[in-house]
């Protein structure tokens, strides 16, 4: 693996539609990206059945490397990784472990995803646990958020820790020198909120980082912070609540044009601004969570996610693969703890 | 006070647009409901100046009760409790208190109309603490979400006391029988969440209600609960995050249809679909936060409510005094105390 050819190992097994979404997003990619190398992890005739059925086969970029099992979507993540040996996950995983892989992106089971990837990879020094990033739509663009739910209890010292990756992620990926990070809270001022975010928003305001305070939850599609942080139980849920949202919404919209005879009418004369209104915030393009903290980068696809929306997540692990994001956040941390404990 | 006519206090002054608003409110509500007392808490020069500029006079069913002193948006709620003994937030609870209005309503500092409801109308027998209970709208209608954030950490047993009381305000005003109640966490599986929540599911499990489990973050909007029960932190965030989604997403339909000229005309010929949708995720109309658990009814509106606005909150005091929610409740947590320890 160089530079100029970056390779990524693919669950193929992952996901509620199976291969061929996965083989879909690989096929486009490989289109996109010369340079690109993927393997695809899974069972192996059914790979090359599927590969068949979509008029491809296997080359020096797009190989297979077969899995014998796979992990179901709510197995326990301490079952698969006792007992899934040689899951199409697990074998990704150790791809990118055994230096044959620069990234893998799973669609499966997260809890899995994260027990195994942790396991597998190990944390980076001075990280004590993995958390999830992802970008969430917002007014002027799109706004980074952690942890989406890797955590479900953390530490104000566990919030620094979300903020210091979290910033290096958004500093390679949105060439952004030094981004604006927000700690989500019940309120704007100092005097709200737990003993958790008081605590977190102290240890952040005493960092390097550039931090703005607290910011509440309507900041995440309005404001222009950068990049907020929040514990895993909050930010997942805010996430979720956001889905449901926008899903609502689009279902509303849908129904004011389904009407009556005009609304119907009125909806395909609407028609070019609904898709462009629908294309600004297609889910899709927003698909592809980090696993961030880990000695490696494994990037998390919706479990639903069709080629398109993973094709979103292979991207999202070659930009991370570009600026070496691991290595970064390890140098960070390395330089913040001789800081803190000079020798 | 008698059933015939209900009587209730607004607070005047509170709110960012000031007692124009309120005015304008308890004149619309006022023509509705015949039988309805309105007492206006304020400071009545400026009062009487804004009913002549309304066109209105005082009468037996529009008071004013004078009240010198105002709490300021953005005053610490311990500070309000203790300098503000004359505010019109204040004066409107004793209202209350004395029995002169069956409810009161709000617009001001949520944390001080809290700590003075708290300290003037005391706690249900049986209750820690008071929660703001809200209505959220969804894709069948709407759902009832508790708490928004009066606490910022709660234990199981406050869950499970939220789950009791918004149980009953959803049985009276919703007229359901045995409302569905869900508890928000980051799964549908029983092993899914922290600590606080895997035993609160276990404490509404064995109560009278009727429990459904756990319903994640987008549930709110698109599932069938009638009821979900969170912690304030996580319920005011989830709060915030749908004002900010939708105000981005409204925001972004309007970019749509201003993008050219033909889209501009498009946007003419579907403007009334776009209304019908407008008006079915109206904010205003969700406008009215209970908060629940305390001797009295008292109702927060957003504090940034326009006339139409708050008079949805007067409403929802309305409704609440018909059913008598502090009663129920108070019946409720009475009986299911002597379950427990039977004398």
């Amino acid at each position: 693996m160089s530079d100029s050819s970056p390779t990524i190992a693919l669950d193929a097994m992952g996901g509620d539609h199976g291969p061929h979404v996965v083989i879909a997003a690989a096929l486009k990619c490989l289109d996109d990206y010369p340079q690109l190398v993927l393997t695809l992890v899974g069972d192996e005739p059914v790979l090359l059945k599927q590969l068949k059925k979509a008029s491809a086969v296997t080359s020096e970029r797009l190989r297979i490397h077969h899995a014998s099992e796979k992990v179901a979507m709510d197995e326990s993540p301490a079952k698969a990784l006792r007992n899934k040996k040689d899951s199409s996950m697990r074998v990704a995983i150790n791809q990118v472990k055994e230096g044959a892989a620069d990234a893998c992106v799973s669609a499966g089971n997260t809890g899995a995803l994260m027990a195994t990837a942790r396991f597998v990879l190990k944390m980076i020094p001075g990280i004590d646990r993995p958390a999830i990033i992802a970008l969430m739509p917002s007014i002027r663009g799109h706004t980074y958020v952690l942890d989406m739910g890797a955590n479900i209890d953390s530490s104000a010292e566990h919030l620094l820790q979300f903020a210091v990756m979290g910033n290096e992620l958004v500093r390679a990926v949105d060439k952004i020198d030094s981004p604006t990070i927000g700690l989500l809270n019940v309120g704007e001022e100092e005097i709200k909120g737990n003993e958790q975010v008081k605590q977190a928003a102290k240890l952040i305001a005493d960092s390097h980082l550039n931090f703005v305070g607290f910011v509440e939850g309507n900041h995440i599609s309005t404001g222009n912070t950068d990049l907020i942080v929040t514990d895993g139980f909050v930010g997942n849920i805010s996430l979720k609540t956001t889905e449901g949202v926008a899903q609502m919404i689009v279902q509303g919209l849908k129904d004011s044009f389904r009407a009556n005879w005009y609304s119907k009418l009125a909806g395909l004369i609407a028609m070019p601004c609904l898709k462009a209104f629908k294309q600004r915030f297609d889910p899709r393009q927003y698909n592809g969570a980090t696993l961030i903290g880990l000695r490696g980068i494994v990037v998390k696809s919706h479990g639903g996610a069709d080629s398109e929306s993973f094709a979103n997540a292979i991207r999202m692990a070659l930009e991370e693969i570009e600026y070496n994001i691991p290595d970064k956040i390890g140098q960070r941390v390395a330089s913040a703890l001789s800081e803190r404990d000079p020798a």
